[in-house]
């Protein structure tokens, strides 16, 4: 059993870790932090957990991190960068949920995160938990970077053509759509059940935060500059991102072939059978992404089709895999939820 | 491990049996049938099975159901009586999920439901599968006509105050909303997406088929004849049951201890600290039944409020505690899971 | 033509009035106030409101209200009782949307509002806005508290019977469900997508501000104290309320009959033959309330089943209706919308 | 007045030509056909249209639509191409909201449609009714091909640059969201509540029946074959549909001016202010497309967005539109209702 604390329980990534880790064999919850909530039961704010978890939250002040194994930041970006490094410092593994750590490149992540970096000599030692791309870089990190959702699932998606050298990189497009808990639990307007019910709309076009992250995740395969238009939206579920990539084909390729191949071997991926259409909700709840490829009309125009759930392989899931394969656990234990269907 | 049979998996409670008996850690899954997909492999029908369950359709005159230690019935009404007693006489355990085997009177399951009973013989040996109510008969059942919906939430809700005799017997009040799942499916106008979302309406207010059902439970324990008005809802969700019960008190009683008391020992019944108000979501996808108790403004009124999911608690979740209580497993085994939220 | 003016423009009851008087023929609008989005032009606010409305909102200090012939409040309670004395004193005519003069006890009112009233004198001034009820009040009113949604469709629901004295009034009870826009479009958490959506529950059953105003509405009909049990729902729709009634009936009555004839020259209040559910969608958008009557079993409780859009004749139209009477206007000018469906 | 029919009035794009149409000042009701609801009164069916319409279904066998000035077809592919000759010749005005005659290329129609053309003399006759683009002959047209929903939102979208002549033909790109309504009012599993609620997916990737109708509309403006990537999603809203296009440009062009110019006289198409991001509810029941556009980093993609209502401008409201333009009534006479929102 190993030790394990949360900075930042009240969030949808906070319960959704909560809900995996209550249940994960080899785990004991020994802290969840929540400045606002400190002192109330868990289960009086989230009742779902009512017979499975008896913690209180702690007051981020008291709260003894550095006696955990592992810590796990759910927190809103900058918070983890303030505290990692003491962490870090005394032996105990981090995992960052938020952006704090993804971006390599510090000035880049300054501009588009608007606030200076508070520890960027610790940016460089973090391992960005992609396990797809990083798994044995991840078995030696102490610092996790976890992906973005929208991250996740682009390249997931994208990531076969791309080792494959068989698209134009220059004019790359990920049209993608995301679950409103994806906007977190803070209580603002656009996020309001009569705001965004039987309602669908684009939003960050002119830019998202997350792009700079897909960028950067596709060149350190690519070797070589990236193309990519990256629009999200919002659409009227709680959980799913669904990322429809296309790629311009540079080269004759068996599209089914190069995505089972690659992924043969992923516990976590699943590429759906020729002429399949993923939805959201096969994954609704599970560590899964599942993946279909087209080609329309038999032209050169490729269509990916990548689904994941934004809060657990888009999120706390995959956090869940990172500690696993850090720890030597089985890379699936504890995340082989079944998804919840219908 | 036991082998398990599944006649009609094809429907919302078949696919939810399935999702619980695929991690089930005493269960194999032997067969499962339908006329219709006979041949296809269940998770070509439900991508969210993929890497869970390898097994085909059976075409139903195929299945060698009576090498099965338990058969799951999770077919439309009038099907189970048709094919149990054979499984029955084979010494195979049965559990149906249908109404076929739960209306003890014969003659008032005709008339609401409808049709002829093929195998009255059997209706006196089933045992009604509510376990919080009937667990030593279930212990050593047969057969068990596991309950529905509506009258799992209802009864749970009422029970206390009924085995405690303090409320007006004749005039008890159940106005009880549903999720859509529990209309099943089948491909009918009113269940269309277009026509349920963003929408509320009451239904079968002249008489409804759980009616004979609760009535003939609350019955059972009061014995005595019981008043009961049963309006049930539509509401714009896929999995759910809210029951808002109102009982006129006759004695002084003080209520939060006695369902806390009365439910001390349950692990699927929650009762919630006074004051509290239960979400269904509370327990999606779980086999929890929460509950809170009102007497609002201290009048004469109580205000029951339960909360199941209608397929895990008032379907597959209840089928399989009573499974685990035939064979003597740990009651709780396999279907323990965290309720999804959001 | 006269000249209309909004205070607080910029809630759900204020855009539900924009929107039906932006089209109202003998309407001009002259003045939207709004603190916060004060030179913000309403469609940009509001884009479903573009090239329907070029208004601008205007700084509440700056707007010259009192040269309107009719002020609506569409506000928080708590604002239309500091402001509305000026108005009525200039000889404006007053709608106040929010609760601040529907209670005649002004003590009763703030117990349940939880502050002192600014302006008791007025309370007994102002006219209760259900034309059903009070139409010839209303033509005569300078000030008009406009009814609750709750309280439109429960009275309208209970009327008949208590004007006929065919029921029990100490034990009536009211399930009622409400869409989540009648929470507002304040940003709070329990109102999120991700919390409201896919969930059902129950709220305030312990006493909620709309269980007075429906007393004393039932009250002033029946002229004898009312025992009621008012239990509203959280549904997740946008807009609908559904309110379930329950009453023990006393006497023989031709229950069909009744509300027919008690509404057959309503415009508004639409009677459905016997044996129907009304749905919240069958009214969404319009003014309408349908209302059907059902005594399940030939039993001695009748259910009414009664459903309205809660911005519109439960806010918005509904004020607009005494707009109308008020101006001696045809009482459904500009608020005849088919409803939307599906 | 004149005298209208419609064939095949129990669908939705059926009912919500009797919503619009119910309140049209210069249309009288005259005959609504349905071979299964014959005799029925619509307003059964359709209870929102109570105190509104108070025709009956009239079976298509005995309904005198040859005394109608203009029959509209909201039936399925297939039916108006039996009928519409009989009418025509009868010098009666058409309008088919179905795609019977749509495609100029016979052949190319009845391979997508996979059935034989049973009148195609009258293909060439038609006229295709997107006002914005064909207005002219739609004045002097006798039979009206009624676009289809995505067809309206990507060729509005895409309009502006392909007539200016400034993007890569060969690589368009219309990444399309639907509501549900889309999908008509057949009983169909894939179309459920508890199938398509709190789920998102893309159907028909390997080609849809609307891309060829989009591709003639593309190529009759740029007098050259144009390449078309068409992704269609199905997402859980009523209505709407989202189409965000992707071109590559190959001059340079001030977007935002030359969508305003190309606009600024059309009644229906609203070209946002730059920056924004429309919402499918900015437009929900109304006849309205709104567009923005965006270059996302100022590079050479240019990402557009377009939004309907599938069932207005995308249906019932665009076919009456093009009735106005017929008939020489105002263009927006009885379909200038304000978008519902919430």
């Amino acid at each position: 059993m190993i030790k394990v604390g949360i900075v930042g329980g009240t969030g949808y990534t906070g319960v959704e870790l909560l809900r995996i880790l209550a249940q994960h064999p080899k785990v004991q919850l020994e802290v969840i932090t929540s400045r606002q909530e400190a002192g109330m039961p868990v289960d009086e704010l989230f009742p779902s957990l009512r017979k499975q978890i008896t913690l209180k939250f702690t007051d981020p002040g008291k709260a003894e991190l550095n006696k955990c194994d592992i810590v796990f930041f759910a927190t809103p970006n900058g918070v983890a960068m303030q505290q990692a490094k003491a962490l870090y410092d005394a032996g105990v593994f981090v995992v960052d949920l938020s952006a704090d750590f993804r971006i390599k490149d510090v000035a880049e992540w300054q501009k588009w995160y608007g606030m200076s970096h508070a520890c960027p000599e610790l940016v460089a030692e973090a391992v960005y938990g992609l396990p797809e791309i990083n798994r044995e870089q991840i078995k030696n990190a102490r610092l996790i970077a976890n992906p973005g959702c929208y991250p996740t699932a682009v390249q997931l998606g994208f990531l076969p053509l791309i080792e494959a050298g068989v698209v134009d990189m220059n004019h790359l497009i990920a049209d993608t759509k995301s679950g409103v808990s994806g906007a977190g639990r803070k209580a603002e307007v656009h996020a309001l059940f009569s705001e965004a019910a039987d309602n669908f709309k684009s939003y960050a076009v002119p830019g998202h935060r997350h792009l700079p992250e897909i960028k950067q995740g596709l060149f350190s395969i690519a070797k070589k500059q990236v193309g990519l238009t990256f629009v999200p939206h919002l659409t009227p579920m709680i959980r799913g991102i669904h990322a429809t990539l296309y790629a311009k084909l540079t080269k004759k390729v068996d599209l089914q072939t190069l995505y089972a191949d690659r992924y043969a071997k992923e516990p976590f991926v699943d590429v759906l059978p020729a002429g399949n259409h993923p939805e959201t909700r096969s994954v609704r709840g599970s560590n899964y992404c599942r993946i279909a490829v087209h080609r329309p009309q038999d032209g050169d125009i490729v269509v990916i089709l990548s689904v994941t759930d934004n809060l657990v392989k888009g999120a706390a899931g995959q956090a869940v895999q990172n500690m696993n394969i850090i720890f030597g656990f089985p890379e699936t234990l504890g995340i082989e939820h079944v998804p919840l269907l219908p």
